[in-house]
């Protein structure tokens, strides 16, 4: 199958690429490469070094024979993106080209404004660029299980069936999103949802967990590395944690760290996303995947990470909450459906303990990278303040 | 109080300035002018000779006696936005200037990402201008009973209470929308939420039905007209089958003609935005209305016209069935509740009948204006089509 990558220079858009060429697949990527100035905005880098995506490209042909196409472009800007699309007629495009971070939209007006719009403007574009020039194409979308929010009864996959009133109905899952990064994603499924409608583009809308991991089989090499944000704008709270055992700093989960999220392994997610391209949903079929492994808290994350570093690599870690930037329950009811990646054959393949003990011998391997960079792991904003520029040293003009 | 209108210049801000200022209240007034140029641009006009806005503002001061302080400006530029909001400190904001047309939003990828982008910008920010610099500033904001769709069950007033798989919770009612400028509606909904979940932005989130009436008793003079637009792309159903009926054309509703939709007269509205300004939501509040009276199918609408064009004009229209150029369920259910604003003493004032007397009296006196325009009425355009710039003679230019 000829793919379409888009965020290809991304945390999972690098892997998922090797990945699919692993597997026979022939591979376009795009990418505005806007995440990497992004990080260093917030004053931070990849704790991993990675490669540039020339250079990465230059790789894939050497050690794999196999040719990667990089187009450098920007989704906001239509004639390219539909240019694109006429000359490439991906069987499928993995849309994951978007800014990817809660924090970053909510630094201040601006931020918020170029998250939603950007994102938006990016998913429309390639939404009329495939009806108008690839209308068979499937689009593989990447949502996040953060749509949802944390409602009080079970999480269904994208739809439910209600009774209300004496009368009854399937309906989209109501979504309550905490940032305007989250509502962004919101706003993606709903024109996905339309285009289906109107247009019956075919169409898997991923509601992903939190990815985790250093390492997948496909980017085991110091030239196929993938980036590792542990800043409080771009890391996970898992990323956070490791590197703090490592620098030998407390970990701080932010508030009462009794907030539930579903995770799932970086490789796990190649599987699940190389899942959805190599069983297309129909012509006309619009579905969602709930795409994650296991729920955790976030105080049963820093728990295990404590007891990872204690046995790999002989560190005492402490756990010291921190004030609460974010607005979230901090205690809830959490139970995510997953049944659809399963019925294609999804089955998990690496264990959150295996990956920690993978991400503690990478950290202390790159130790450096992020010993000079270890004020960017403590919180700094909040989200209910409308200006978050000048704790993060951010200038004063607009983003 | 001193309430700022946005889209002050529309066919409802206009007629809202004039009853607030008739309130007592203090009214300033912000628009782009945008709509009038987006009229022109599909070769449309509206059917009333309104006046220009700098006309409009002398006509207040002369015939009232009162000031209505008008910016011209847009709500995408921000330092605009903040910097009134911090002149000004506005006891409420009423927020209207949005792309208010569906079909607008579906001409083309540039319209659809126009209205998107643009509405959610406006929206954003607003609130930010409210936290940074008038927090205590209430804010009403227009949306539409269409984010809901027409779903199989009762539609409540934005949030309901369902039991699944065992568990209860009140959940934000599912959104189901059906075009690009639909959706637009339902992300400001998702951020007015954010923003009062994150600041404790008071806000009042009022799903409008569709407003009819060319007359309230705060513009019944010839100088006060609001606009009144009929053309497929700005006009309503009502509007068009009453433009119809007068030029001696059949009507034409859309498909079968069952599809059901809750509609208010202009006075109607007039008065529930002015009770929800006159009743705010309490600080941190964020409450929704349902703003419709009744609720007609297509086709009972064209039969009230055809009646009302028989005995107040002595004209036998007849009805033809068109083509449907929108994506929606032509028949379903519809109930959808509205008691919030009951209960903050709205009453029922204007009946459709005598409206469409207005209408059809009105159309009547301003028929040359109709008359040289009555190609815009039919429809030309297709939801499911990507591009509807041909049909509509619109250039082929970025819009």
């Amino acid at each position: 199958m000829k793919v379409l990558v888009t965020g290809v220079d991304g945390y999972s858009g690098w892997p998922l690429a090797l990945h699919l060429l692993h597997r026979g697949h022939e591979v376009v990527g795009i990418d505005n490469l806007v995440t990497r100035r992004r990080v260093a905005e917030v004053g931070s880098q990849s704790a991993t070094p990675i490669r540039s995506m020339s250079q990465r490209a230059k790789s894939v042909q050497k050690v794999l024979g196999k040719t990667l196409r990089f187009y450098r472009g920007d989704l906001c800007q239509w004639e390219f993106v539909r240019d694109l699309v006429r000359k490439e007629k991906p069987e499928a495009i993995v849309h994951l080209g978007e800014q990817r971070s809660a924090p970053y939209s909510m630094i201040d007006v601006h931020h918020a404004v170029q998250t939603q719009v950007q994102n938006l403007t990016g998913t429309l574009h390639i939404l009329y660029a495939i009806r108008e020039e690839s209308p068979k194409t499937h689009l593989v979308k990447m949502g996040t299980m953060g749509e949802y929010g944390t409602p009080n009864v079970d999480i269904p996959e994208g739809f439910f069936e209600i009774e209300y009133r004496g009368r009854k109905d399937k309906l989209p899952f109501p979504r309550q999103a905490s940032s305007w990064y989250h509502w962004s994603k919101v706003f993606d499924t709903g024109d996905v949802m339309l285009a289906n409608k109107i247009w019956g583009t075919a169409a898997t809308d991923v509601m992903q967990g939190v990815i985790y991991g250093t390492r997948t089989p496909d980017i085991d090499r110091p030239d196929f590395l993938t980036r590792f944000d542990f800043d409080e704008v771009w890391g996970t709270a898992l990323n956070r944690f490791c590197v703090q055992a490592v620098l030998g700093l407390p970990l701080t989960p932010y508030g009462k760290g009794q907030q539930k999220r579903g995770f799932i392994a970086l490789e796990d997610s190649m599987q699940s996303l190389t899942l959805s391209v190599e069983h297309p949903a129909a012509p006309g079929e619009y579905r969602v995947f709930n795409q994650f492994d296991e729920s955790y808290s976030i105080t049963d994350l820093a728990q295990l990470v404590v007891k990872a570093a204690r046995e790999d690599l002989g560190v005492e870690a402490e756990i010291h909450n921190s004030y609460n930037p974010r607005v979230e329950a901090e205690e809830h009811y959490y139970q995510p459906h997953h049944e659809n990646l399963i019925r294609l054959g999804y089955h998990h393949l690496r264990e959150l303990r295996q990956s920690l003990t993978e991400i503690l011998t990478d950290l202390q391997k790159y130790r450096s990278r992020i010993e000079s960079h270890r004020h960017v792991v403590m919180p700094r904003m909040n989200f209910r303040s409308p200006d978050n520029r000048d704790p993060l040293h951010i200038p004063a003009e607009k983003a």
